[in-house]
């Protein structure tokens, strides 16, 4: 696998490779490779014939206040991960390389990023949109893989996609869990024993939805009770917990078309996400 | 010379050009196409082998009010003039074509957009910023050509380039007058013979002040001296007269940088914008 740490010599040789017809997949992460990334890996293999993974931790996409410090970090156990799953590249820019000046530009996606996580992450969206949209024209994929974890982010990136016209194919891969049900987070390492047996509730929880909600269940009682259920979990502070169409990310009574429940819950200084779809088959 | 009207069929072609190893070279317009736009044309020939000449008169870089309905339009004669400029392919998209949906995504730049024409054209410079994101995600140029006569445009599109990484050359063309030395603009035709007359004073007044200030000039009594030239033309508007850096658009009170002098008249309904810029033998 090749290591490249310079932008232009990511985007010549994307060049190089578009023009002698190879197909390049690209798997976007803030590295500290889990099993998540390395299922997205996978995915890219079937998606084109060179692999390009960027671990990039991006300042940009942090608020003041939030884990950009301590977020973890160990690039040559990525680089080790990403070799053993068959990636081909991995594009590793310091900040300095990708802001080398004061960036001035912003890419905004609006409505589906003032929900869920962006209500109370101002600005992380836009950050992450503008540095997809870098790494877009760097590494110059066909096609790019992210994780269904990210459900938010992924129906940010599929606007954009759509909006700005970007000819990149955009596929969303399910989240991998530890066996007990806790979705593959680099955050969980930060968890303490005690908190990491009571995060095992999140997904059990969103389980529990999904094996309740109907297309005429009235949703909003069981989200009340399931919010209860989080709420009451020592040491856990529940940002949201809600029902939106997917990837729209209106809101919805009720399981009429393709939803998602996503929530939010903070251990201490850690925050972790999950969510389900639901796939309504009277779609399509 | 093709005509291309579907954003998929041009985007295809370019792809495929670039397999070829052709290189594309690109001309954004909104048409009504006059010597100004004619000399990006040659441009282009000299910046690559295939010459994408776009015509889009694009609804979201006009606010309320602003002549979106009355922009004049042409494109059998655009088509005409193009071809026999030597341009290879006219992409011509509806708007429907082009915002097919409710579009979510902007693409901003800061301060720069937020003075001069930014000032007073709000939400201006992210529509083109965001115009052009897509018309270069679809005909994917390698160089791309604009004119000087926009020189906030030009400056806008420079900075968006390099803070998304881009991988496309900007090469910005001086601004095609008359023979009386009115800047060539599409929306010339719609000024009166009394207007046109007294439209010549812009580009004089401009000239004036070019051939006046050295480094060592106190430029802010000029200025004003041209602003009371300026706001004593019969039926004219001025909205303003500037001198600032290029191009980071900062206020700059002596001419000891690379500098424009921009400046934006109306006359009735018709704004008219000129520009000149100021190259200072000390840089390089």
């Amino acid at each position: 696998m090749k290591r490249i740490e310079s932008v232009r010599e990511m985007q010549d040789l994307a060049g190089r490779l578009r023009r002698e017809g190879r197909r390049i997949a690209f798997v976007p992460t803030m590295g500290y490779l889990h099993e998540g990334h390395l299922s997205l890996i996978d995915e890219a293999r079937k998606a084109g014939d060179v692999v390009v993974v960027s671990v990039f931790v991006n300042p940009t996409q942090f608020g003041p206040g939030e884990d950009f410090d301590v977020y973890p970090r160990d690039i040559s156990g990525d680089e080790t991960k990403a070799a053993g799953r068959g990636a081909d590249i991995l594009f590793h820019p310091s900040a300095r390389e990708m802001y080398p000046g004061e960036p001035l530009t912003r890419v905004h996606v609006e409505k589906i990023t003032e929900v869920l996580c962006g209500a109370r992450r101002r600005g992380h969206f836009s950050g992450v949109a503008t540095v997809v949209t870098k790494l877009f024209n760097i590494v110059r994929p066909h096609a790019a893989v992210f994780g269904q974890k990210d459900a938010q982010q992924a129906a940010v990136i599929m606007t954009m996609v759509r909006d700005l016209n970007m000819d990149v194919e955009i596929r969303i891969v399910p989240t991998v869990r530890e066996k007990d049900g806790l979705a593959m987070s680099s955050r969980n390492v930060r968890l303490s024993p005690e908190q990491r047996k009571h995060a095992v509730m999140l997904s059990k929880v969103l389980f529990g939805l999904r094996d309740t909600i109907r297309p005429d269940t009235a949703v909003e009682p069981l989200l009340k009770e399931a919010e209860a259920t989080l709420s009451g979990l020592p040491g856990a502070e529940l940002e949201y917990l809600e029902m939106r169409s997917f990837p729209g990310l209106e809101p919805v009574e009720r399981f009429d078309r393709d939803a998602v429940i996503a929530l939010a819950v903070r251990f201490g200084e850690v925050r972790l996400i999950d969510n389900i779809l639901l796939k309504n088959d009277l779609d399509s």
